[in-house]
């Protein structure tokens, strides 16, 4: 994600309704803070300008949505996105996923990530989202069933989340070597997964659980 | 592979010295044919015109090469391509690989798989080399650890050998998803990959062991 300064960012995240802004207290009761009734918390980790995550939360509204997003430029632009829209079971976190064992406990159903940040280099592996690093601290916060649905263009990146994921014994439900040349009627899609498909990138997928 | 009737391949694989005639019977000490005290043992199932088993043996003289393939008149162009070569650790097998556990037992250090036939129909899903259903036969073949390595431009054939392997709980040592676009200087090649790499064909490799 490209980032630009936008003046004001933070002043508009603090004064958003949808945003939770001290998430650590609300520890183990985020679906109290839905007036919606659902049972269901899915989160997205890195959730960019959250096409992805709005799209979702629009067409499962039966399940509670929160966007967890580090970057108040970018977070900003989601809040944009969303201004006037009536969508009860969504929330927004602005807060780096290295504690995000410290954010939830218990109570999730399942991580999507989507063409997270591939840190290339080998001594940056401990910050792939998908490393045995950020795996064990998601074993903190699923509620039952661990559960995690991942996109990338990255294919070095989806070859070394496979083998992690795996490695930590999850087992795979569906992977995807092409995925637009699968049927995607039933795909939610973020901003950048559009642009680079319809470029004829190939897009992975992989959903496991354990 | 297509097939084609070639006039005599029975009697030229009987009278050739490399096959392996009846291999029943050396159940358990195939080790023992090989004058090259050799401890290794590893086979290739469906090895086809059979330059991949034969580079390999060439490659590895510490270690002993069987390939197998079921069909006599692919068999005889792999002896075709060896004859007038002293390799002393490679021989052939002309067998099905549905029998494969009653061939061999407890002997064997590497599986090696090519270009299998990718059984496209969910009802033949049995039948490819990847399945559960060969992943228990191959448990009473293997001489300690289980080892594997899987070479396809199939796409959903990887896709579903990737799962199939990992739910039978073998982890994954290397996941390449684009071959010929990492460093290929160690690899050997099939007849079949040569020609599908040259078009720009995408090669899955997935080698694990348990």
């Amino acid at each position: 994600m490209r980032l630009r300064n936008v003046r004001g960012a933070k002043e508009k995240i603090e004064s958003n309704d949808k945003v939770i802004l001290n998430p650590k207290e609300y520890r183990g009761i985020f679906n109290t803070l839905f007036n919606t009734g659902n049972d269901k918390l899915c989160i997205e980790i890195g959730m960019g300008k959250g096409k992805f995550i709005r799209d979702m939360a629009i067409k499962y509204p039966d399940v509670n949505f929160i966007g967890l997003e580090k970057f108040d430029s970018v977070m900003v632009r989601a809040l944009e996105k969303t201004e006037g829209l009536d969508i009860p079971n969504l929330k927004y976190i602005r807060e780096d996923a290295t504690c995000i064992n410290e954010i939830f406990d218990h109570e999730i159903d399942t991580i999507y990530l989507n063409f997270s940040d591939p840190w290339p280099k080998n001594r940056h592996a401990i910050r792939r989202l998908t490393s045995i690093n950020f795996l064990k601290k998601y074993d903190d916060i699923f509620k039952g069933t661990k559960h995690i649905i991942f996109k990338t263009d990255n294919r070095h990146l989806f070859e070394f989340s496979v083998k992690e994921l795996t490695d930590y014994d999850y087992k795979i439900d569906e992977l995807i070597l092409d995925l637009y040349n699968e049927d995607t009627s039933d795909n939610v899609s973020t901003e950048y997964e559009d642009k680079f498909s319809s470029k004829g990138d190939i897009i992975y997928k992989i959903e496991v659980h354990k």
